[in-house]
């Protein structure tokens, strides 16, 4: 089934222990759809400025990715500046330039209509409510969102999460968002604000996936599940680690789903397929590891994840 | 097979957000023989003073622990006294008394001396070697230490990390004593101390078991395993968790070393017993959770962690 997936398309400026790069192209729209599109159909809502070329194009359009919903406007795209030196968990941020993402007004084009997986990326709860307003059909909603938000704009992203079945944030916004210090604990008090599946990330040391416990007499709750890292020799870039372990997360369900049922079966391997995404991502700056992925290695380290975990 | 394990006995004072408990027994030998005690026999060296009565002794009898290696004198038994009030993950240290320890000459009884494995707890590296070197022809070596050997007594614990089979110790540790904060270089620097396997312990994060590389010629290397900690809704204190989980890691393979070849296998349900070991001993304070424990309750939660962690 197709995802239709709304987020910024943006160039960042990263710095690592590994090195450098200038202007890359990044953002969490293009790390979600990179990943997912080597699962299923993807769709891109996003606004870039006059930056942003036929190269930066071709790289959505070797992958098979439907860009007909970026919208191209007068100014320049989205820009991030940030550094790991001190922390590879953690980007410090040394500039966020919103540019043209500061006017975006979100239209879904015709052709994207008859997708039945939505993703809203990281990017403002108000226009990620107006996406998902504009697809009331869908059949399984996702979402992110980071501290800022949280923060400053707690209102807004409550409505969101009212509309989401699956949320995907890290473990220090899972704390933040419930005001809660206790992962169980704090899982549960996010999920009492709608989304019925939660999977927090540990960076490197994997994701839980969480589920909201049952109604009485309806069965028992799903337990937790752990997906792991992969003990990375070198992270060259975290950058996109967390669009992409959604990606993969997201594509996946997308592609067993056509199959038939989102069963829990499926939701832990969707956890693998996220982690397997989240570690290719690390091994080159910006996207030029999706960029050069195969689906054969993909399903390789698959393999490898399992023998990481399991006991025969 | 038999364990026979050196390490303190101990009296701890401790305070955690869910309360405190004033000189309730501890120690890292105590820790590790009560979770060890459910799969193998295990026998104790240790000294204690005249605080050490017939009710802290009854502990470990209730368990089938030897205990005739517990040497009795004069003066106070070693005491510790730490908080985790802003950290669970990481305890405050606020006095630790050596006392008895401060003499120790570990002695073997002659009945100890058919033990197979060997548990070196976390003491003095001087102590570990002088026991190392009583004990020649035993078939495993395990042994713990800690960032004060590490930083302050390298030279002693090196000479014991050359004897060791196996090292448990947690990721900062490992990372200190590699000089590298690369989990996986930091863990093959490592294992070039010595140990053939190395269990990387992650707190809340589970731990990682490392192999060293075969020699050339000599078969593949086994990957690392990772094995989960429980998503724990509420953690009473997490004192002596690291040596519950090498109680039961230990334990385990002593108990199917019996009964054949240590496998790959039998190291990666070691470790998921490790794990399921560190997870009851948090469940209360002290050592109150294991003294209650059955083997059923670890029968249990080991299918827990199945469930936590494999994909089908």
């Amino acid at each position: 089934m197709a995802i239709t997936v709304v987020g910024s398309v943006a160039y960042d400026s990263i710095e690592t222990p590994a090195g450098r790069r200038e202007r890359c192209l990044g953002g969490a729209a293009t790390y979600f759809s990179l990943a997912a599109s080597f699962f299923t159909k993807v769709r891109v809502i996003a606004v870039v400025g006059e930056d942003f070329g036929r190269r930066q194009e071709a790289v959505f359009q070797a992958r098979g990715i439907d860009t007909r919903g970026i919208e191209h406007t007068a100014g320049k795209s989205f820009f991030w500046e940030g550094s790991y030196l001190d922390n590879l968990n953690e980007a410090k941020t040394h500039n966020t330039e919103l540019n043209v993402f500061a006017a975006f007004e979100p239209k879904i084009p015709e052709a994207y209509r008859d997708s039945e997986f939505l993703f809203l990326a990281n990017i403002d709860p108000v226009l990620q409510r107006r996406v998902r307003e504009q697809m009331p059909d869908v059949k399984l909603v996702a979402g992110d969102t980071m501290n800022y938000w949280i923060k400053d704009h707690r209102a807004a992203l409550l409505e969101v999460l009212k509309g989401l079945d699956v949320l995907l944030i890290n473990e220090a916004e899972t704390k933040m968002l419930a005001g809660n210090s206790n992962l169980v604990q704090a899982a549960r008090a996010v999920m009492a604000l709608g989304p019925r599946s939660l999977v927090v990330k540990h960076g490197e040391y994997g994701a839980t996936l969480f589920h909201k416990s049952a109604p009485r007499g309806k069965g028992p709750e799903p337990r937790p599940f752990r997906a792991p890292a992969l003990p990375l020799e070198e992270v060259i870039d975290p950058t996109g680690a967390g669009d992409s372990f959604a990606g993969g997360f997201f594509g996946y369900l997308a592609s067993t789903a056509a199959a038939g049922e989102l069963t829990p079966a499926a939701f832990r391997r969707a956890m693998f397929y996220g982690s397997v995404m989240g570690s290719f991502a690390c091994e080159r700056f910006g996207t030029e590891r999706l960029q050069q992925l195969t689906r054969k290695e993909i399903d390789d380290r698959f393999a490898v994840f399992r023998e990481l975990t399991h006991l025969d």
